[in-house]
C-alpha cells in the first residue's frame, strides 16, 4: 500500500531552507552599504526569501521524509533558492544600462535566472557582459561567488547524508562509505553530520581565502586583494568557477594560478577523507582507490595536454608555463570548478578535445565536485575488466572489490545506468541546441555545442568558441539558454531526483 | 580444470575459410581477363589465400571449438581476409601512377590494407583518390564491393549462429531468440542455419541488382548500367556503402536514390523476421518491438533533419528534394551503410550533428548491420524507465519485457556494459586521432576527429570535414590510418571477441 506523495512536508522543509537564505544575502546587503552602492536589490531579495520560506514553512507541521518526499524536496529546494537568488541580477537589470546581460526585457530575466542557477549549481556558465563585469557593485559581483560557496555547501550535505541514502545512481556506494558511516556513528544525527562537514568547508575557505591574500600581502599578486581572495577562495572550494574578473584566473600571477589548484583538487576529494586528515590521519586518502584514481587521471591527462601545448608551433611558451597552464587547466575541469588560467579555446584540437573530455570524468563522490565522479568511472572500468574475463571464463564468479568492499551487482548495474543516463542527456541537449540555433538562425558549431552542453548538464562552466572561458553564454538564443537553466538543475542533483518528478508512477499513490 | 586454449583449432577453421575465399577471388578475376586487365593482382591473391588456407587448416585436425576457441577464430578470420584482401589494391600501387593512393611505399600498404578492412568490415570508408576512382580496373572496383558483400555475409552468420551463443554484450537476447531456435530446430546444425541465411541473402541481393538495373533499362537511370546495378546492390544490402562512383548515390537520379533506401533498411533488418515474412508470415516484422523502434528511430530523425535542411536559408531544395535528402542519409547511417545521396559535410551543425548521433545507433541485431544496434538501445532505454520507477519505489519488483520474453538482469547488465564500453573506446580513438594530428602537424578539427572515430569504430563509413562522403581519409596522418584499421576490426566483431585476447587469463591454461 503506497500512500500518495506527502509534497506538504517536501514543500515545508524547502521552505525553511528558503527562510535561512535570508542570512547569507544580508552579506552582499551590508558590502552594498559599505561601498555606498544601492542595497535595495538585496532587501528585496531578502523580504521575498523570508515571505516565501515561511509560507512554504507552514504548509506542514511533521515534515517526515521518505524516499519521494526526499527527492522532491532537493529538487524544489535547488529551484526555489535558484529563483529567489536572481532577483539582484534581475533588479540590476530593470531600467539598467543596455549594455548588461540583464537588462533585456525578456532575456534579462532569463539571464538573471541563468546566473543565479549557473552559481547555485556551481556551474559558473556566465552570460555577464563586459560590461557587466566592469560597472556591476562589488556586492553584485559577490553575490555570485557567495551563492556557488551556498550551491557547494548544499550539495556536499546532500551528497554525504541524504543522496548515500537514497542511493541514487550507485551513489550509496562510496569507499568510504564504512568510514562515514563509522562518522555518522560517532555523530548520530544528520544535523551532525552537517555541522562536522560545514566546518572543514568553511575551515577549507578560511585557509583559502588567507593563502591568496598572504601571497597579495608578500607583494606576489597586486590584483589578488581581500576581496578578490574571499571571492577566489569562496569558488574554489566549492569548485565552482566563478569570478569577478572577466579572465579568470589568468588575471593573476603564476604564483596565484599554483595556489588556487591545490584548493580545488581539495573542494573536489571527499570530505569524509578529509575528516580523516584533520584527524590526524594524513595516510587515508592513499588507502583510498578513488583518490589515487582521480590523482592519477589529472596526472595522465594533464601530461597528454601540456606535451600537445608544448609540441604545437603556434603556441610558444616555457617549461614552466607549458605545464602550469596544463596543469591548471585539466585539474580546473575534471574537478569540474571551470577556472581558466588562458583562453584555452584558441589551443589547438589536441587540447581542446583533451579538455572536453575531461568535463565527463569528474572529481571524488561525497565532495562539491559535479559531473559522472571518479567512483562511478572506477567501478565501471573494474567491471569492464570483470566482462573480459567472464566472456571467457563463463562459469567464473567475480565479485568486484573496492577497497575491502564487495560492490553487489545492483549498484554496479545503477553505476552502469547513471553514466549512460548521463551520457544520452548530454547528446539529447547537443540536439536541442542545434535544432534551436537552426531555428533561430544562429550558426553554432558542432564543437560549441558540444562543448558547452557537457559543460552545463555536467556543471562545469566554461567550453569553447563562443562559449570559451573568456567569453559567455549570451550569444545562444534565449530559448538555450532557458533550457540550459533546467538542465544546470538536473545534472547538478544527480539527474534521478528531478527525472522521476517527470513519471506518473511518482504521483500515484 | 580450465585447459589452455586450442588456438590450432581456431587457426585450422581460418584456414578453412581463406581457402574458399579463392572462390569469390575468382569473380573479379574473370572480369579483368574479360576486359582485357592485367589479371596477376587476383592470381596473386588466389594462390596465397589458397596457400595460406590449406596450411593452416592442417594445423588441427579435431577443430573443436569453445567459447575461447569461437572469439579468436572470428578475428583470425576477420585479420586474415582482410590480409589477403588486401593483395590487390596493394599490387596495383607497386609501380603504379603517383597519384594512386596505393602506390607510395609505406603509405600504399597501409592504404591497401585501410580499404581491405574497410570493405570486410563493411564500414566503405574508403582512402582512395580521384585518380584511383577515375583510372582503376572494374575489376579492382567490384573487388571493393564483393569483399563488403562477404563481410557482410560472415558477420550474418556470426551473427545469428555463432555470437548469440557466445553471448557477447546481450547478444544472447534476439527478441526473435526464441523464434531462431524454432527455425534451428527445423534446421538444427550451424551449416543448415549458414545456407538459410546464405539464401535469403543472395535472393535479397539479386532482387536489389535487378530492381537497379530495371530501372536502368527502363530509361530512368542512365548510369545505373549493370555493373553499377550489381556494385551498390552488393552494398546496400550488405549496409557496407562502398560505390564504384566518387559521390556515391548522389551520382544517381532521385528515382534510384528512393530505389536504394528499401534495401538498406532491409539488410539492416533481422534476418530471422526476414525468414518468416518469406514464409508467408508478412505481420511479423511489426509485431517486433525492435522492428517498430528501429523504423520510428529512423523517421524521427529523418524529419528533424529534413525539417532542419528546410528552414536552412542557405540550402535551397524543393520539398521532395528536402525529404528525399533528408531520408536518404539517415537510413544510410542509422542502417550503418554510410551510402550519401549529397555532400551532407557541407549542410548546416543542426543536420550534421544529427547525422553524427544517427551513427551510434545502429539497425537491427541478426542483420548485416553494426554500430550499437536498436535491440541493445531499446532495452536501455526500458532499464532506464525501469530506474525511474524503482528510485521511486524501491519495494518493487519489475522485470523487463521484450516481447512476450523476460530479460534478465545479467543481460540487463551486459548490454549497458556493451554500449558504455562502445562510447569509451570511440572516445580513446578520439583521443588518438587529435594527438596524433599535433604530433604530425596535420590540421584537424575536434568534429571532424569525433566524425571519423565514430565512423571508422562503428562501421559507417563516411563522416564530416575531410573524411566527409565525397572526400576520403587518406588525410589522416598514416598512423592514425593504421589505428583506424585495427578499431574498424574491433568494433565489426563487437568488441569483446578482441578484447578479450589482451587479457591474460585468454591465454592462461
Ligand atoms: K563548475
Ligand atoms: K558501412
Amino acid at each position: 500500500m503506497q500512500i500518495r506523495v506527502d509534497w506538504r512536508s517536501s514543500c515545508s522543509l524547502t521552505g525553511t531552507v528558503l527562510k535561512w537564505l535570508a542570512v547569507p544575502l544580508a552579506v552582499p546587503l551590508v558590502l552594498a552599504i559599505f561601498d555606498g552602492d544601492d542595497p535595495l536589490a538585496f532587501l528585496v531579495a531578502i523580504v521575498a526569501t523570508a515571505a516565501v520560506g515561511v509560507a512554504l514553512e507552514r504548509l506542514s507541521e511533521e515534515r517526515s521524509l521518505g524516499q519521494r518526499e526526499a527527492f522532491l524536496m532537493v529538487a524544489l529546494t535547488w529551484l526555489g533558492v535558484a529563483m529567489i537568488g536572481a532577483i539582484p541580477f534581475y533588479l540590476t537589470g530593470v531600467g539598467g544600462d543596455p549594455e548588461s546581460a540583464f537588462s533585456a526585457p525578456v532575456g534579462g530575466l532569463v539571464n538573471a535566472q541563468f546566473e543565479s542557477m549557473s552559481g547555485l549549481t556551481t556551474t559558473g556558465a556566465t552570460v555577464m557582459s563586459g560590461w557587466d563585469f566592469e560597472n556591476q557593485s562589488r556586492a553584485i559581483l559577490l553575490w555570485r561567488q557567495l551563492i556557488q560557496w551556498l550551491g557547494g555547501l548544499g550539495i556536499l550535505i546532500v551528497a554525504i547524508g541524504l543522496l548515500s541514502n537514497l542511493m541514487v545512481g550507485g551513489a550509496q556506494l562510496m569507499e568510504t562509505e564504512s568510514q562515514s558511516r563509522n562518522v555518522r556513528k560517532l555523530r548520530p544525527h544528520l544535523d551532525e553530520t552537517a555541522r562536522l562537514i560545514w566546518g572543514l568547508y568553511v575551515g577549507l575557505t578560511a585557509i583559502a581565502a588567507a593563502t591568496f591574500f598572504a601571497l597579495h600581502l608578500a607583494g606576489l599578486a597586486p590584483n589578488m586583494d581581500l576581496f578578490n581572495a574571499v571571492a577566489h577562495a569562496l569558488t574554489s572550494v566549492a569548485t565552482a568557477g566563478f569570478s569577478p574578473e572577466p579572465d579568470s584566473i589568468g588575471a593573476f600571477e603564476p604564483v596565484v594560478q599554483w595556489a588556487v589548484m591545490p584548493f580545488m583538487i581539495l573542494g573536489a576529494t571527499n570530505f569524509v577523507l578529509l575528516y580523516y586528515v584533520t584527524q590526524g590521519d594524513v595516510r587515508q586518502p592513499l588507502r583510498s582507490e578513488e583518490f589515487r584514481f582521480y590523482i592519477g587521471v589529472m596526472a595522465g591527462i594533464s601530461a597528454i595536454v601540456a606535451t600537445v601545448i608544448w609540441i604545437d608551433p603556434e603556441i610558444t611558451m616555457g617549461l614552466e608555463e607549458t605545464i602550469r597552464h596544463g596543469l591548471f587547466n585539466v585539474i580546473s575541469l575534471v574537478t569540474t570548478t571551470g577556472y581558466a588560467s588562458a583562453d584555452f579555446a584558441e589551443w589547438s584540437t589536441g587540447a581542446t578535445h583533451m579538455l572536453f573530455l575531461c568535463m565527463f570524468i569528474g572529481g571524488m563522490a561525497g565532495s562539491t565536485t559535479c559531473s559522472i565522479k571518479s567512483l562511478r568511472w572506477l567501478v565501471t572500468l573494474k567491471a569492464f575488466r570483470r566482462t573480459l574475463f567472464t566472456s571467457v571464463h563463463p562459469e567464473a564468479v567475480r565479485p568486484i572489490r573496492l577497497g575491502d568492499t564487495v560492490v553487489d551487482e545492483d549498484t554496479i548495474r545503477d553505476i552502469y545506468a547513471y553514466v549512460l543516463l548521463a551520457i544520452l542527456l548530454f547528446f539529447l541537449l547537443t540536439v536541442f541546441v542545434v535544432v534551436d540555433a537552426a531555428r533561430a538562425s544562429t550558426p553554432v558549431s558542432e564543437f560549441e555545442a558540444l562543448g558547452a552542453s557537457a559543460s552545463i548538464f555536467l556543471n562545469i562552466g566554461p567550453a569553447f568558441e563562443n562559449a570559451g572561458p573568456m567569453d559567455n553564454y549570451a550569444g545562444f538564443p534565449v530559448t538555450t539558454r532557458a533550457v540550459m537553466i533546467a538542465m544546470m538543475w538536473v545534472g547538478r542533483i544527480e539527474i534521478i531526483p528531478v527525472l522521476v518528478l517527470l513519471t506518473p508512477a511518482f504521483w500515484r499513490s
